[in-house]
């Protein structure tokens, strides 16, 4: 079944059907404001922190699926449709989404009324603008009321989604003209509101969910929708909604388009009010000013579409596989900076309030995007290596928008100070900055501690060779690469988190992989100290790399292939000797690319026990 | 608008629509499992405890509102139907929902059919009894076709509600005849598994969420049901859910019954399996042939009716009022009695994941129920005073199934340790029980550390009088009873909790009301010492207590009404002094019932204070 194709010229992706097998996203955003948006229209978007900065809520593994978004009704004549098939499922003539490079396009049409609907971010601005082009295909004038809808997170989305004792007590919204501005905690101690506006007047607008959709509905049935006008009703806690109304007479052929605008806007501590209770809205007012036409929102796609060739210009290549072309001139880079600005902290499966940006995730997605944005990759690196700690660890993970690592994740994955080394060996590579490495940085996010980042450097780098195990491997702490090889964790309670519980600290179990990583990486470290003129230490560190390769050679070799690890009573792990899983892909890759084993024919003897493993398993033949 | 009725002779309340205000919910469950279940058949179980052992997944804040419970849909011929109206909303020939004590009965009827749906948890029981019993009221043979649903709920409510990257991948079923197994990580670390049986062959069943629901479609509309027929789907992964189905040809006026059990079984960890894989069902089994037969739901039901009446026996009033009979003799202590199961932890606002049992709530709670089940109020004076610091301090909140404190919100809530007093006093003067005072408690939740009942009570007075501030009044700490009067919190960053961040220990701001509650609670401590002959410590705690009195009408009071407080910087809080909150009611009623300033006029002075300001300000008169 084919649900949609690929557009090199435009580079887009087509989703000809809303019902693919699930929703499909895209990411909307360059910089400090991001949207998710699926196929179906639905999704969410926030302020640089996915968790501290949430502007509307989602519901995640909801029935059905995918349920809330920026939402368009349209009631012609009691018919109801929504172009993107979602939330009303009311079918359609045509459609049609178009998942570009920063924006989305649903274009779909139903009983002679055509729709456009573009959102997209535009660049440097904290909102996301959707476009609905509204034509007449008919031949009869046509009279039909749109309706528009999103529902305000108070912006925590943790407490959001757990704290409705309080939650459904605070809520404010303030209406002026065509704007609904959502203003909850602003008055206490938030500088900052978020705004939905639309760039015409309007015949009736909604801010309050319950008065909007009905107690007893759904978003696929809103009663103001049914009904066909707004109860223009101001939210006062519960659940602040923002809901526009406005009636349009179409001639046939005829077409008009309406600007929406979900803005966020801080203000000053002493510039945030008009008057008693009333925002300063002058922000807002200029941010809805820069997209209220249909030139401006042109002029922004226009712009938008130009900041994307020169990031996909940086690195291109013609083969005569158009497939490979596609993949390595557009969407794997397009991906990479999808990581860049998010590193997996929000999408449809990750709630975005859970662990922030990885340090390994990171450090290693940096590795794609590297030579296309080399000045934000310098600051991405800095603000990474604030996190590590003075013995050379670092917290597993940090908080985009507070840059502060994660408390209760904590650190002892002890792969993660490595990936520091190969991250800023592969900035370094791709600028010459070789600057980066005087640039004095904190540890454990504390100024008071600072050290440069090449001693940032070497405190990862020994960090492996503090932690040496029983047999001269690296110690694995909580984890390595492979988050769920917990070999110190021995909780039999359910209730204990089954990664962070107990001692990350223990004194046996070893990581193969984080050997294979350290004979690998090493030697950024080592060239990077002979580039600084740090002979003694290139040397130093040398000694430690091939003595990790020897011990790989001895204690990580099983005969056939590198075993995985070491557990916490000196077992292994990945041996021939287990019962299940003999075998780990993951410390034969590693090993083989740090070149452990090449002389002596064991990196080829454990490659060929890998396809040999894959062909008689699995009956896959390399 | 009316919405129902009370029928005291069954002692029930009568829900005449499905389309009230707001979901209108009963709590079912006597002792270790609990169901929360609405007039429309919403709701979720749980074990013990609502956060750690929940069984099925609910959604809270979802729109539309009480979205997921046991739903039983009826398939007539292509009509599709809910006996509780929701989720289908298919209009109902009639309709009637009677919330009981601790049993809920929903009946309706359309096009000819009947249904009433009954929902208990049993006496000494760890499930839920669904029987559903239905019946052809036309004058034509009907064969319909019934499909029950619930969700399962990964065991942990607040991770099954935020981590979805991981519990997509755990979900785990068994299917054995008409029962469908709940078994996520049971082979990992869990010694529990949960079950949904009906007392019947089936003619399909599923157990995936998207295989029933299809993916676009939420609970008003399962693919399974509008189909008619089963999938047969064993989840592995995703959404676990259960669902039976079953066809019946029903002749004119003939009825059947199905019994549905929503069941929890704990295995011994060398008794988990029956062979490799497959669980150990002995226990389901046994729980499920207790309610297999309409005649034992019914001795099911009338030992639960006898339990309540029981109680209910305990105290009543016959006075001329009918409401305040009613109130008095069922409905407050059945109030009483869901809070002592449940203390607030759980309910449609409370999502059940963020605070467990409250110290200062339990043994507030405790007032109202001690005469019903001293027995049982005595265990839980033991296990909240166990919670208690070693400074008579506490934790302010405790989780019901680990009986541990909450570190997350910590201690400081400084009125908390005086309601220890209270209910331990209220407890001796129903019983005579004076031994409980004996019983050895630990501080910290910490067996290391013990200490008498009576010492606990003697921590709890002094943490009063260790804690006094620049007024000799008590400090406040984080709060008091007034949750959100947090003095000495000056967070201005809104990603930081507003109520525990920032130090606890201040040591200027004081409570007027905690004062209160010292002269109106400490006389308790003074009686129970000298009922234990220390009679040197009854006089001293007679002096704290009146110096107390001395400094609340020297120092706490405002020349019209008690003050609320001291704020960090000394100023008053609740005085006419202030622009805003002149006059508290919280100290204005503590004071007067501690009989502070009965004998100088001021207690009246304050009570006429209030009276006259209800009055112009809200044109309330008292």
């Amino acid at each position: 079944m084919k649900f949609g194709y690929f557009d090199d010229l435009k580079k887009e992706y087509v989703i000809t059907t809303p019902k693919t097998p699930y929703p499909w996203i895209n990411y909307l955003g360059t910089e400090d404001f991001f949207s998710l948006v699926s196929n179906t229209s639905g999704g969410y978007c926030f302020y640089k922190d996915a968790r501290l900065r949430r502007l509307t809520r989602y519901r995640y593994n909801s029935a059905p699926v995918d349920n809330g978004g920026r939402y368009y009704y349209i009631n012609d004549g009691g018919d109801v449709w929504t172009p993107g098939y979602m939330p009303v499922k009311t079918e359609l003539d045509s459609y049609e989404c178009r998942h570009g490079l920063g924006y989305t396009k649903i274009r779909s049409q139903r009983n002679g009324i055509e729709v456009e609907q573009l959102m997209f971010v535009p660049l440097k601005y904290h909102g996301e603008v959707n476009r609905l082009k509204i034509k007449n295909t008919s031949s009869e004038t046509k009279e039909i009321t749109v309706f528009s809808f999103i529902e305000f997170c108070l912006w925590n989305a943790y407490d959001d989604m757990t704290n409705f004792q309080r939650n459904f007590s605070t809520g404010e919204v303030e209406i002026d003209d065509s704007v609904i501005y959502h203003k909850t905690e602003y008055r206490e101690r938030r500088n900052h509101y978020s705004f939905y506006s639309v760039n015409t007047d309007i015949d009736g607008f909604d801010s309050d969910r319950e008065s909007f959709l009905g107690l007893y509905n759904g978003f696929d049935s809103p009663q103001v929708v049914t009904k066909g006008k707004s109860n223009n009703s101001v939210a006062s806690g519960w659940s602040p909604v923002a809901s526009h109304s406005k009636v349009l007479t179409l001639k046939p052929g005829e077409e008009t388009s309406l600007i929406f605008i979900i803005g966020y806007v801080e203000n000053e501590e002493d510039d945030k009010w008009e008057r008693t209770g009333v925002i300063n809205k002058t922000k807002a007012k200029a941010m809805i000013g820069k997209f209220c036409s249909d030139i401006q929102v042109e002029d922004g796609m226009e712009e938008l579409s130009k900041y994307w060739l020169n990031l996909l210009s940086k690195y291109s290549i013609s083969s005569e596989d158009d497939k490979l072309n596609r993949m390595v001139n557009i969407w794997n880079p397009y991906q990479c900076m999808v990581t860049f600005n998010m590193s997996r902290s929000a999408s449809y499966f990750e709630s975005g309030i859970g662990r922030g940006m990885g340090f390994r995730d990171s450090n290693q997605d940096l590795l794609g995007f590297v030579h296309q944005i080399p000045g934000r990759a310098r600051q991405r690196i800095l603000d990474i290596a604030a996190t590590q700690f003075e013995d050379g660890g670092a917290y597993h993970q940090y908080q985009p928008l507070t840059k502060k690592g994660n408390f209760e994740v904590g650190g002892g994955f002890n792969d993660d100070p490595l990936w520091l080394i190969l991250g800023t060996a592969a900035y370094v590579k791709e600028t010459g900055d070789f600057n980066i490495l005087n640039e004095q940085v904190a540890f454990n996010c504390d100024d008071n501690i600072k050290g440069t980042l090449m001693e940032h450097l070497k405190r990862s780098f020994y960090h492996v060779i503090n932690n040496l195990g029983p047999n001269g491997l690296p110690l694995i702490g909580r984890a390595d690469w492979n988050d769920c090889l917990n070999l110190n964790c021995f909780s039999k309670e359910p209730d204990e988190s089954f990664q962070t519980f107990g001692d990350p600290d223990g004194r046996v179990a070893e990581s193969v992989l984080i050997a294979g990583m350290f004979v690998f990486i090493g030697p950024e470290y080592v060239e990077l100290c002979k580039r600084r003129g740090l002979n003694k230490e290139a040397i130093i560190a040398q000694n430690h790399i091939d003595e990790m390769k020897k011990a790989v050679i001895e204690k990580g070799f099983d005969g056939e292939w590198f075993l995985r690890a070491y557990d916490a009573f000196g077992n292994k792990v990945g041996s021939k000797e287990c019962e299940e899983g003999q075998i780990y892909i993951e410390s034969q890759g590693f090993c083989v690319m740090a070149g452990i084993g090449v002389e002596e024919g064991l990196a080829l003897k454990a490659l060929d026990s890998v396809a040999e493993r894959l062909d008689t398993k699995y009956g896959i033949m390399l």
